[in-house]
């Protein structure tokens, strides 16, 4: 099964991974100019794609969903989809709500995101500036809500109270693919894949942590295509210099030569810090 | 401006027409074995589409509507048009409200018909089974609500009371396509060109019984399709050829060598009727 | 929960059914003359729906699937999904295949369906000609392969048989709509939400025989649209009247004053047949 | 109802405003780096996909129009609409038009634009190079033609002469959005939402300025959702501040404590100017 | 390469074949009771589809063509289709003229087709009904023109008189697909692969009589896919009992036992005919 | 026809030109910022487009290929078609292999690029990552390949060896855009429009250098529109003027007043190359 794991939450790996000399670059901390973070992303647009499909499994009335059809049949309503974010988890869960026939409503505050989704997305999906107050008004008439807000390096914002939670209906579906930064969802706390729901007022709660361990072999592809180039710039230049000639990836560096780089890890541990390019240079 | 007179509506005429010894084939009249009307058609088609345009134009705050844009723009959910009945006059209000971009419920109670729609409208149609407890469940949420039920030949069903009109918000707009068969809505009466619109208990009602006379360019155009292969027939074949060879034009026979044809035009004057069989025969 | 049981099925209660004297008109043997069963459409179509999301899901590594996220993401090609049957289960679960993002082949034997089909469907659903020789040419780049052929009134051809199962890979998933109806598919046999999947030869089977029984709120509802003309008549007309005036209605008589009409359950318990026509003569 | 006012417009105003003491920020001239006005978009988008619904209505016999319906139906060729300029205005209109079922013709100097739009537009929507050569060409050719070229701090450059209108059909319209800019039709003059039409040589001429104004529902909301960050950014830092750490904002000054800071209205009433920067050092 | 021949088309082999006391079903005359021929629906498929695609080729200047790209580029204006018939021929031509990016008119009598056409074609495909009129008033502005009405059993109606196609414009291009039944533009006469097109008056005409042999690959596995029933009958049941239990079958009948029964086989050679019923009775 | 011409590839044409004394600006060597080439794009454009219908063409079997129609028909598979690269030629032939209703796949090693095509192309197209592994695995299941891969001002990448082009089938198509800077594809050598196909074992290659020139009416106004702005700056400003204010015109510059400027053509023929800065200054 595809996983990854982080310094930050294991002392001991990272002491005797400092001790070993050996050099570690993180996934998930090598970062462009822009923030943006270009290993995480095709985990982002698994996950996306995933939380709707789990999202409509739990509707069903076997667990304690309304036993809705997300698409419904002719005749029949369809249900309906909120999506809390409309960045690469939001938008390709909403394509996929789309594709099984939700009417789908996508919130964001930033109005030319909301702009470009609205002139690429099919019709039955809804751009709505993201505020209390339309977030509010939606979860009435929300069968499944997906949390799908996430800010590099930071919390996520706690978007939905546990008390607005209450205007759902019982049996409504709520994923948080936030949740482990946080999650936007007050109500939702990690799960794992062999316990992936619990319910809070009679809301299910879909709060896998590492939705795309599921589908592995889709995941590990996705991610290798994202790492090659800089598996290429390791293999043809040479660790250091490639951390020399791609500030980028210098970004990921996390141990050097028995010193910690990356200010995530040696806080994390109170142990000392020295900059990436201090380190090779 | 395209127009078209029904002999039952005028005694004058009726009489100077039998008096002259002319034929009279009326285009309304003309019934396929299916009982579909195939001269009044292009007239459905013409009216479904105008009936959004004309819907979205009076949902302006100028003429006392709800100030509402039926596609929103991005960030600002578009607003919701209702239809009652999925025939022609249906379908095509449905398509130009779908590409306005609104959200589109359309009703009917043929589970086929619903069917065929789900297949092959745009994904922001939602076909609903058309009964009291949809249609209640619906008016609170409909920005714009299109009369489409039109039943041949007889009046159309009254589907919402004025009672019922009571759960729409004010400024909301009512557009009866039906209305010159008495139509489905019950507080809609007959209104012209020149004075389109009125309101009740704050909800504008648009009945224009002509609707097509607005675009006669399209409609003539339309109407001479339909019409062209009967016209061919009567010049080719001669008038009293042509009926008796073809026995959907002979359904259309009126009045015919001073003999009322058809059971409309007689019991509206008290007047004798000849089959039109035995007329020509 | 949405139920329905069949007489042919449980004697006891069919012979006490004999001896309260009460009218037994069973859905699922209305008929039209063209042979389709219109309250059993309803649920073909949540089936069909469903059939797809429930072979997403169990394409999950979790559940022993390949692993597979069936739209795949950019960069990663998506899963293909073979549709044995054109009609309405296969139609159903051929748009939701595409909506999710896959690869979809929908094989039938009627070239005029399939013509219809390639008209309406999006363009990633291929229409392919059903034989032998297409089907064994597909199943080894198939991931989730759908059964979806259902002869009213007959048992389901089987298409595939164990042996070529072996063409597809290690974890594929093969849900059989027509389970109840002895499946298109050699190794599939009921199973329960319950317990809903087996393997065979590393070939998850998902086989659940009453699939809309997860989804009541949709179910109900649509087959509710379905039976309510039906509803009425008896309400209105009287049972008798009704089953006078409605032959297809007559047709789903199965036992009317202690006499069984229909000549399925009868045959079942070896007890006496009297036709529905005579019985209420 | 929605409305904004300009101080350049009003000397009165101005001087009782500039006597109050009080601050005054205008939406309309809050300018990011690159030139966009993020406020007036909203206002653009409504304007944009109005244009063509007002274009349609006027389209109609009953005002002078040629009669035509916009989407024509099965059999009659659709109208054409041909929209000068492929920005924010002219991408929203040509959205509505093809909804609406009309043949499209979208025109822009700017290729990478053009090139944008044909990979997102619907397929009735034609991108054209614009020049004069190919708006004479097409103009006899047009039933419906919208002016949608707005240069931001800029006249609106005249690309229609009151001579090549004379190459369109009587009954055609033309809807001015850039009206208030100068309008780049030549013939274009404003019009109010109360006497909204005018006709040159036959031609009808919409040219209300300030269109979003009839739907004040949505306008409202989508200039809110624009405005909203600078509101919480004055809400939570003050207004003094807020100018201070934002540039953008603060090009939007135009009187602080009894300075005018914007040169459009200095020059306006030949009062002096100071600059933004200086009057709140 | 996929061939076919026709008895009435060879004196000699006709001959041979009586004397020789075999079976002769020809695909070509077995007929539904509804006129249509099912086994010559997969080659209208394939030469409607070709059509386009070889209309395209020879727009290039090297063949004489206009010079014409079909679908355009962004910036400029795409070609212009003209289908005439909107059967099967002219369905699958549209698909692929819409397909590549051209504007397209596709022309029929039956509104009830054009209407069908109208919800299902992509939005650059207009319906328009087929008169005089509008074909001449299309020609000017028409870069590829389509010949596609083919009545079963007789010959195609000339709808383009040469005189009619001197409003086309210089290298323009005319595909017949009808023209092995006369054609349905008057300077059309067949032509073969190898000498494919010829000119009139600077109008590229192709005309290849047998275009499905092109692309063996598809053809061959298309008319299998409709003719393999009737295989499987006549395998199953032996020629005689198939030919007794499927009229249409015996519909194709045209030698049995040295007896010609089919009127076209022996009109052509003024042999005696026997009907097939009794032929095999 | 449209043509041009390279001075690096003629000697005799440049000496001339030198002495003449005149200014030459060459199209293809004008270069923005972001090294893009703004007047070859056009030409790429139309190229894509036409790679797919030339590929069609040449899958006939009367030129040697497999004698596929590239969209089958209802009931066939249709054939497949792989692109390498997803810049402007390859997302040209990929909106044609689509409309034609080919199984369409698209490869890129930019994943930010692949992620756009995936949300504004229709569904019959599949993004992939380009490796050799992705390349070698479609290969046998590709029967028409096109190479889109252009790196400006480099020879185009080999990605597909002679070698690899052994897993195709007999009887596939390649067509190489990229052939006149050397081919992606290592058996790919330029052809001309009069003799534009050869066979490398058994594969059919259609590797025209100019392919534009084949419609030079699309072609010819494709190139004026990206020209034009440049035109009316050498129109208004008079030439040096121009070169000087507009420092991407300056790219362009090759030849003036008797000296080389631009190092392609200096390097080709041996002569002094003089700085387009010094040589204007």
């Amino acid at each position: 099964m595809f996983t990854y794991f982080h310094f930050a939450a294991d002392e001991t790996l990272t002491k005797a991974f400092l001790n070993s000399g050996a050099t570690a670059i993180a996934y998930e901390t090598i970062m462009l100019s822009d923030t943006s973070l270009p290993l995480l992303i095709p985990m982002s647009e698994v996950a996306g794609r995933m939380s709707v499909q789990e999202g409509a499994k739990y509707l069903e009335k076997l667990h304690g969903g309304r036993g809705k059809l997300l698409g419904g049949v002719p005749g029949v309503e369809p249900a309906r989809v909120t999506i809390l974010g409309g960045g690469i988890v939001g938008t390709n869960a909403a394509h996929i709500a789309s594709g099984l026939g939700a009417t789908v409503n996508i919130l964001d505050v930033n109005l030319n995101r909301l702009r470009y989704l609205d002139e690429i997305m099919p019709k039955n999906v809804r751009t709505i500036y993201s505020n209390q107050y339309n977030i509010q008004e939606l979860l009435p008439r929300t069968d499944l809500l997906i949390g799908a807000v996430l800010i590099p390096g930071a919390k996520a914002p706690k978007l939905v109270s546990k008390e607005m939670l209450g205007k759902m209906q019982e049996g409504s579906v709520v994923v948080d693919v936030a949740v482990d930064q946080g999650g936007c969802i007050e109500t939702c706390k990690p799960t794992t894949h062999e316990n992936p729901i619990y319910q809070v007022d009679g809301i299910i709660h879909y709060c896998v942590a590492n939705m795309p361990g599921a589908v592995p072999f889709t995941s590990t592809t996705a991610l290798t295509n994202a790492t090659n180039p800089y598996i290429q710039k390791l293999a043809n230049q040479g660790i250091l210099n490639a951390l020399k000639l791609d500030e980028y990836l210098l970004k990921g560096l996390n141990i050097y030569q028995g010193q910690i780089t990356h200010p995530g890890v040696s806080d994390a541990f109170n142990l000392k810090y020295t900059s990436p390019g201090k380190a090779i240079a």
